[in-house]
């Protein structure tokens, strides 16, 4: 939940510096908050879709936006405010999406992909529908990848036999250090452009 | 089918602007009429989504798309002749998806949401394939409203046990009274910004 | 393969384009090589999608996204060298389009329509997050009618009675031979604007 609601700041956060009004920046917020979560569903093919299945989600969510909209007044504060339940949530988000793969019977390489799409794709349609080149593409700032290696983490303890009470917050707390470390050191591939 | 003929010259319409062909103004018109009801029914998981079910829509979608592409002078003059069809439209979408929603056993609030979403989500996809910021998101005439509007009358009386045939059209009327209102008097949502 | 490769390179030419790096540019190369597909599979409710099936697509597309990322120097020169496998790709993603949703009981127009969104939309994707109004609808040069066009051959052949092993080639060559002449001759549809 608190991956969700700082989804949903974030959405906020980027709707008004497009200056919508309250209604435009809780739909962006919404998009962003499930949107990660609904691709992941749809590809699968689980129904019901999980925010569809239990209406506290969406009720959650609009109310965390409407609040953020009335009481977020620099950008900037916010942004450092839900930097650790951000990463949070998209240790969260990377972890289920593995883990309903799995369910699904989708390989190793397509569960680490799941994982990441799931963390990251609510950003994405955020963007695209702000107007903006997905930040997490064009960021240099490790982001997915951190989705990718707290995936990572879950599914090789999970292959390894670890129980999934010790395998699942494992990969959530490594995809929420290398962020942080990121976000402290600013890290980015260490890779050729 | 009026509704859906609106949905089309409003995407032709902004196709134009844009400076599209026939092709890409046909495209980008079908995208429009059809895309709130395809998001529906796949978040949904109703199958065979409708237009593929009933090949008549697309023929439709793609001749009203064609006779406008070649017969649209003047966009502020079609804009207004677009008006009511548009609102229908609007209601009869915002309605049919709160109804299905409820036949997949969502929620009141869920089914409320996904009236909305089935109305202006058709927009949405037009005007982000555009390059645009969703207008229903952007604009402050009430428009999103009406349909939520729309889908509350029609659930509401839904709930209190009268029979489609009635609640059906005041869900409809409601829509495009609201949205008539709007427009005439540029009514905005009376919430601060 | 090939096409799916050509796909990926073109995704990644774009990404290039818009200053991303490679982790953002191998994003943009998979949802372009496998975004048509994917759509399709969505509509026609296929499950589990191709590239979740069968890990080795993701696999093939990430290498020849990295691979092509670094090996790129001229975009120009890039282009022209896809262009066979990408209106090869073009012509088998149509053909396939048709051939699944005539098998999931579509009418005519509707396989021929899926065989367009097969082989067009992972461009469109591609387009709308790379920020650029999609370029199959912009075009002038025929791309989008050369998909149409394979489609159709195919299945004029099917509902002949020409066993697949004929009726799926010729497709294929019908949206080669058409896209490189239109290449070739700049041919644009005989419309007026």
């Amino acid at each position: 939940m608190l991956g969700l609601g700082a989804f949903t700041i974030s959405g906020v956060i980027e709707a008004r510096r497009k200056e919508m009004d309250v209604v435009g920046a809780t739909a962006v917020a919404f998009i962003t908050a499930v949107g990660g979560g609904t691709v992941r569903d749809v590809l699968l093919d689980r129904y019901p879709i999980f925010w569809i299945q239990d209406q506290r989600y969406a009720i959650y969510i609009f109310a965390v936006a409407v609040v953020s909209f009335y009481s977020l007044r620099s950008a900037r504060l916010a942004k450092s405010a839900i930097l650790i339940p951000d990463a949070l949530g998209l240790g969260l988000f990377a972890v289920t999406g593995a883990t309903y793969a799995l369910e699904s019977h989708a390989s190793f390489f397509i569960a680490l992909l799941m994982g990441v799409i799931t963390g990251v794709f609510g950003g994405v349609l955020r963007d695209v529908i702000c107007n903006e080149i997905p930040t997490v593409f064009a960021r240099t700032q490790l982001y997915a990848t951190c989705a990718l290696f707290g995936a990572l983490v879950f599914m090789v303890m999970d292959r390894a036999g670890v129980a999934a009470e010790v395998a699942v917050p494992s990969g959530v707390i490594a995809t929420l250090a290398l962020r942080l470390a990121a976000v402290r050191f600013n890290l980015t591939l260490p890779l050729p452009r």
